[in-house]
């Protein structure tokens, strides 16, 4: 970390086998290989450092072992920055009915063929080893929120023992083949209680990984109980170490998890919101299929300065929108992709200045129009 | 024109009101103000001169009237260069069920409500002066493909009249409102009579249009029949006016077509099958789903230097157009467009060096391993 907030946030540069990434940072997501309309070089030309790829798709499609073959998923996809990969495990526990969870692993059918696989927190990780990604998650367990607490000290046991499989896979591996370029997230459960978030933490602390995520949150809790949660987590991580936390987030959030110490976050919201007409700008969101949009001349944002609102006005944006054509995907999700990385940047500035807790206010107040 | 090869090919270049157009050239399909996958910075890169775009589409959605308000379909799309428009017949007539045609003109329904219009040629020129596009076509009838005689004189009588109105609309609005910019151009019918295509094209020359088309040609009938009409056409039309081939068409037979003397052709085919995974090389076509490209980690074409050849494997489109994901149109659209673009501009060429023949025929067998 080369400077921190007196809210605790941090500013620091993540170090990769894919070169650096400047944090706090928020990392598109690229679920099977690709951020859903991007071109890889639109994402360079957006300064997108760290993708996100999804190890349960594309174990399933095109399969791990053919990326293997095929020089590892950088090659496989033409990308040079550095590349995160899930475990697999929150699409698998998201099959429901298709999935079965032992102390094993879960054994669960593909959503593509109904073939039937089992994930261990082993396999998980010689998956992502064979992706070559640069950051690989630990198999973790997700539960439902809110949950009991039975049910969360049970998942916490499990995801613990979990995390010490995959350290051990890895350290093995590691003896066996020499030193691994990729760096090993522990995640830290717990659901909603303080105390099991605190338990999780200091017991993934103890197996030294590269990193910590945070996960099971911002799953339909409260925002304040989020962001407490967050911070009952960062409070016990080694200062060195970056902190991520998965799957966030809205706009007017991102600056308040990274006030709770946190390096690094992603969430399928701008990419997904695209593809569905919503946009983000600096004054909210914007509905583009809106009819008071249909002879609107303006760009989406009239404060953004990418190539979308350069060129292109909301009217024909809600017209390409309505026609359902491609490059209503392209446009929307090019600019949302912007408005992040650019949200990202300022929130790096702020930090800078020491001044990120007024500027997460700010923020919110100008995107959602009231505190939180 | 600067320039004609023995063959009847000439070399040339259409000015427009924005900007010129080198001719021969393939003109990309933009149906609804868009080609399909490709933002118009690409097209530009691509060095597209010319687009095509419908106007039965834009007249239902957004509506001529809005483009009109919103500065034209230049200003609307973002697009600096030429803009080609067709009439709307083709797609009205494509309607079937659809649709009654009278001398008035075609009573049709919309696919999109239901709801009942009527185009008539007077219309068809309204909606594109609304537009204001560089280029506008007549409203012709199109009739289906073997015709009777009798359907095919009908059809061609009642095309001469509705050009002639057509020509009527354009110079009565001149007259009111000033210059027009737009080109007019005329369609050539006649099914597959020889006579019936020289009566056509001797009609619509007296009329004096800026440019002329061919239509109801490549519809099914034979190559060499398509090729053989062509020339009974161009040889009638001046030898100032463009000469366009409307809705062609492969490959491995553009060269013929500017070799009967046809400047302009449009195709919804490079943009369709490479939404369809279907991919064009200097070797022929590539279906991209095919099993041999799984781990094939070649470009697409490896004498090509487009940006997608440039960087992404087969191994990787291929997976990307399994997975359905938007990157496969937009990199399959890349490439294909660029293909005929690099055609074209061998094609000129060709043209220039006075051996147009020799290079269409090299060119048929390399696409498709045999003389036609």
């Amino acid at each position: 970390m080369t400077k921190s907030d007196p809210s605790g946030a941090r500013l620091g540069r993540l170090n990769t086998a894919h070169g650096a990434v400047d944090t706090p940072v928020f990392i598109p997501v690229g679920t099977a290989a690709t951020v859903k309309g991007l071109p890889q070089a639109a994402l360079e030309a957006l300064g997108v450092q760290i993708l996100l790829a999804n190890t349960y798709h594309l174990y399933l499609r095109p399969g791990h072992e053919l990326i293997r073959r095929m020089g590892g998923l950088h090659r496989f996809m033409s990308w040079k920055n550095a590349i995160l990969t899930d475990s697999g495990g929150y699409q698998v526990f998201s099959l429901a009915d298709l999935r079965k969870m032992t102390d094993e692993g879960v054994r669960f059918r593909s959503h593509l063929d109904g073939s039937e696989h089992l994930l261990t927190p082993e396999k998980a990780a010689e998956i992502q080893l064979a992706l070559g990604s640069d950051i690989a998650m630990v198999l973790d367990e997700c539960i439902e929120t809110p949950a009991p607490r039975a049910a969360a000290e049970e998942a916490l046991r499990r995801t613990t023992e979990w995390a010490r499989r995959s350290r051990r896979y890895c350290q093995e591996y590691a003896s066996r083949n020499g030193e691994i370029a990729q760096l090993q997230f522990g995640i830290v459960q717990g659901a909603t209680f303080a105390d099991l978030r605190r338990e999780s933490a200091q017991q993934l602390v103890d197996l030294h990984f590269a990193g910590y995520a945070v996960g099971g949150l911002a799953v339909g809790e409260p925002h304040e109980l989020t962001c407490e949660m967050t911070s009952e987590v960062t409070a016990l991580l080694p200062n060195d170490r970056p902190r991520y936390l998965m799957g966030v987030g809205k706009p007017e959030d991102l600056a308040d998890y990274v006030s709770r110490g946190i390096d690094m976050m992603d969430c399928v919201l701008p990419t997904r919101a695209a593809r569905h007409g919503c946009l983000y700008t600096s004054q909210g969101r914007v509905l583009i299929r809106n009819v008071r949009y249909a002879e609107d001349p303006r760009p989406i944002d009239e404060n953004c300065t990418c190539e979308v609102c350069a060129r292109y006005s909301r009217a024909y944006l809600r017209h390409l929108y309505l026609a359902g054509e491609l490059l209503s995907a392209i446009l929307n999700t090019h600019h949302n992709v912007r408005f992040y990385a650019e949200l990202m940047r300022r929130i790096r500035e702020a930090i800078a200045a020491g001044k990120l807790v007024q500027f997460a206010g700010a923020l919110r107040e100008q995107l959602v129009g009231a505190p939180a």
